[in-house]
Parts: C-alpha cells; structure tokens; sequence
C-alpha cells in the first residue's frame, strides 16, 4: 500500500540514515542520523533527527517517533508536520545519552511529541 | 532492560547492516544485510538476511522477523535458534524481488518462520 504522499510502505532501514528531514513550508531543518530498534520486538523505538551544528560539532539530536516523519518523493525527504516552534522547544540529547539505559533517555521526547503524533 | 543474552535492549539501524549471523552450533551462516521498515507504523517489517553466494553475486536472502534474531555479545553477532535444515528448506529470494510489492514478497517467508518465533 503506498503511503499517503504515494510512497510505498516498505522502506530499507539502510536507506534512511543521512536523509534529509523538512518542514511543512518546505524548508531543510536536519536530517535522520539513524533508527532506533528494539531488538526483543518487531518495533522501531524512535527515529534520531539531527538539527544544525557544525559538521557534527555540538550538533544536538532529537528522538521522534518514526511513524512521524512522512516521506515526500518530491524532494526525496522526510517531512516533519510541526512547527518550527514545536521542535525548537523539543528535549534534544547529546547521541551518546540517547542510546544509555537502552533508549529510556528518549522518553521525555515520545512524551513531548505523543500530542502531535497520528492516531 | 538487558536482553536473554545480556545485551541492552536499543539497537541503532545503522550498527545492524553487516553483522554476521550464527547458528546455535556457533557456525556463522551469514550475516545481516539490511531491516525493512514500515513507513507507516513503528514497527519493523522483517530482517533481510544474505546467506552465502560469492561476493553478493548470486546471492539468495532470507526475510525473517527481526524479533527471531538474538544478539550475542560474545561473538558480537546475531543467532538464529533454527536448524541447518530449516534454514536451507526456507524461502529465498533476489534482493530485488524481497522489496517489490511493499514488501509483500516476503510474506512466505514469515509464514515459514512462524511455528519458530518466540511468543
């Protein structure tokens, strides 16, 4: 079944990392550093989002859902339905803490976006 | 929480591509070439696993729950709790064919594998 924006469902986890991530109006705001799998279930945990620093130094992730981005076969990227806003007020995370205690860093993040996120 | 084998439980995508992949003798089978996600929920699809073929060329895959793969930090890759046999007797497919139709191709295969997941 192809994806509201026509993209098929099914989707290489190797071909997500590195993609660029966009907002509503269309603007670059980062891109997805990588894919957070559980590995005593079928499930993805969240989605790592990079926005800004400089070539990686002092850049600051944020975990989002994955089922929150949705892929845009236009521009070849993920867009994010939130406001700039919203996302700067967003918990962001050095990447080394995201992936402590198994993830459960994370869970202020799932907490902040469970509002926006589909149902 | 830790997995049965000690691991911790978050596993980044990108640290998955690669990974070798065991019997439970401890022979390597092969490794894991890449996790199909669904773009549409948070769940992972399937695990795409490269058993043999030399240098990729003519090489068969297996999809497989990802849940099925146990990590062991011991060898640093994956076990697969089935036999030679069943392995051998299971679906496989071009890596091509293993995307087309959402993903659908696979479905064989996950039936395969069902009596062997764990509940």
């Amino acid at each position: 079944m192809p994806t509201p924006s026509g993209h098929t469902r099914a989707i290489a986890a190797s071909r997500v990392t590195g993609t660029s991530v966009y907002n509503e109006q269309g603007e670059k705001i980062g891109h997805v550093e990588d894919v957070v799998l559980d590995k005593m279930s079928d499930k993805v945990m969240f989605a790592v989002l990079g926005f800004g620093g400089f070539l990686g130094i002092g850049e600051r992730y944020h975990a989002m859902p994955w089922s929150m981005l949705d892929y845009n076969s236009d521009t070849g990227g993920y867009v994010v339905g939130l406001s700039r806003d919203v996302l700067e007020k967003a918990p962001s995370y050095d990447l080394n803490d995201l992936m402590k205690q198994d993830g459960a860093g994370q869970s202020p993040s799932m907490d902040y976006y469970a509002p926006y996120a589909r149902h």
